[in-house]
């Protein structure tokens, strides 16, 4: 099953809609067939590893990451798949949330006589799609933020100068969180500002399915000829209801969403994002827009970089939040991992 | 010299103002005898060594973390005592460069017909002596500043609530930072706002030599009955010339210093610290004296503790610095270390 796992882990970039699964088909100790999910409307690891292991999945192992499907999606179901060769046994490590399978996958292999486990390694596999998972159960993806700061939590002068706080390796790094994710979220305000691309420029060349890009936009301000609207990659602007685009938006994807005390509210766009099939949502945004999803407790994980420099109290905080009265009111996090990155040191965090 | 190291860190705590000193006396790869500096006004490491070797010393080596010494200060010259115990050959870490001693004491060695030799694991015989040797050889001591924030670079709120943002166990780990320092400073501002005790409470129950508690105290402010001023360690008030003292501090120890532009000169305080024998100094105090400090370029050390909580950006500022216009004006610092204390993440810079 680790095995499988790894395997599972080489579509991070490239499944999106579908989650990352894996599947290993032994006999006794000896691997016969592997393969991994690559890209959707493409076979899933089951084929794949059906099709490796042929005449000889017969009474094998099949160890899946996931349970297998039992519907007729863009491909045939994999249970039944596995029924045909003739495989013994299924062990899978997760059970998958998604309504149409449910259960019914490993259901429809025991009814066919096939021996049925699950629960190993479940929790590394649920990890691995924690997006799809979060999708799924709760209706919405599962959101990172990720921030750059100094020492003293700033991230930019108060002229706006910012680059680079953080180093070449930090910057790098970026790009593969980027690259797993089926979004990236800003706000109008960094668009206005900054004019990012927020595309995805991996060093290696790997391979990776484009995320979209997503800007709230609620008055519809992103100027002509911005970055966001390039064909680099999708892009949605989400705004009011009620506001016409300009002449130079009309050709690209808008979505209206009601707002919230002339607010756009972050829960329907959570809510949105999920209907739209994104597991995993990157979060590049300003002191605003992250400020209010963390208040709005809406911030599943912070993935934050410090670089080694101060910049002084004049200098931008890192989000604005309101103002607390007693300590009881924090927002904790629990960190997950901490490492050097270059010169920077980058902490993954999660709600506490 | 590793082992001779190791012993001589066991007087981490305790040797100020003296350095930490270790030797092992060996005949070949057998040790004979070792001992470490423990405090000032016993015995130095090298006397413990010959005691523990005896007869054994004749024509042995002896390895020294720091050059023994050649003059007579609270005890006899070590070089004398090596000479004396008939010695074939020492191997030193560190040249000493307090001016009484500056290779004189493997000078008298070597006209004894010892064969000697010098640098070996020199760079960290030197770590461990830091505040030693900067204080020999810049005049000031090594200036540790501890800092403790969230992850948005907050101190405290807006209403000051501050307790606590670190855990449990960064809080004791603060304790041995201070342990190994011989003062601690802070400033008048500080001790009126948090009335803090400033004193070392291990655990542990090890041993140490008490640092002075030096308060930064312009006008003389501190009031009666603040923990500063109890008997729970020696307290120096620094003040500026011509400041009479109020009759609750007639008792306790002052030093006027001439002060610059309305401000304490914190050169001179340096000057003074280690005209006073002050190794390393240990700075907890508010965002005006740290952010004081790092834009005079004073600050060789700085021990940041992150807790994992965010607390918004009306909470109070990490420190207070003259406004940057230009990145390239920022201060940078190098990681020497990071790792988790507890819940929080501690790490320890060095200016770039």
């Amino acid at each position: 099953m680790a095995r499988a796992l790894r395997l599972a882990g080489r579509g991070l970039f490239t499944t999106q809609p579908n989650p990352r699964v894996g599947c290993v088909i032994a006999q006794g100790e000896r691997v016969v067939g592997e393969g991994f999910h690559l890209r959707a409307g493409e076979p899933h690891a089951e084929v794949h590893a059906l099709r490796a292991a042929g005449e000889q999945a017969r009474g094998a192992t099949a160890y899946v990451t996931l349970e297998p499907c039992a519907h007729h999606g863009r491909t045939p179901p994999c249970a039944d798949a596995l029924v045909a060769a003739g495989v013994g046994r299924v062990v899978v490590a997760a059970e998958d949330p998604f309504p149409q399978v449910a259960g019914r996958g490993m259901a429809k292999l025991r009814d066919a006589g096939i021996v049925v486990e699950s629960g190993l390694l479940r929790d590394a596999a649920r990890e691995l799609n924690l997006g799809f998972f979060s999708r799924i159960e709760r209706g919405r993806p599962w959101l990172r933020v990720k921030l750059a700061m100094s020492l003293d939590g700033r991230t930019a002068l108060s002229n706006g100068k910012s680059q680079w706080i953080t180093g070449e390796a930090a910057r790098d790094d970026v790009q593969r969180w980027r690259a797993r994710s089926s979004a990236i979220l800003t706000g109008s305000g960094t668009v206005l500002a900054d004019d990012p691309r927020l595309t995805v420029r991996l060093r290696d060349g790997a391979s990776f399915a484009p995320p979209t890009r997503v800007v709230l936009d609620r008055l519809l301000r992103t100027p002509a000829g911005h970055h966001v609207l390039d064909d680099a990659a999708p892009t949605v602007l989400i705004h009011d209801e009620g506001i016409d685009a300009p002449s130079h938006l009309q050709g690209h994807e808008r979505v209206a969403l009601a707002t919230l005390a002339g607010r756009m509210d972050l829960r329907r766009v959570m809510a949105w994002l999920g209907s739209r099939g994104c597991n995993e949502v990157h979060v590049e945004a300003g002191p605003t827009l992250c400020g209010a999803l963390l208040a709005d407790g809406l911030v599943d994980e912070v993935v934050l970089y410090l670089a080694p420099m101060f910049l002084g109290d004049d200098a931008r905080p890192l989000m604005h939040l309101p103002t607390l009265s007693d300590m009881s009111q924090r927002w904790d996090m629990r960190v997950t991992d901490q490492r050097m990155v270059g010169q920077d040191l980058r902490l993954v965090m999660r709600q506490a």
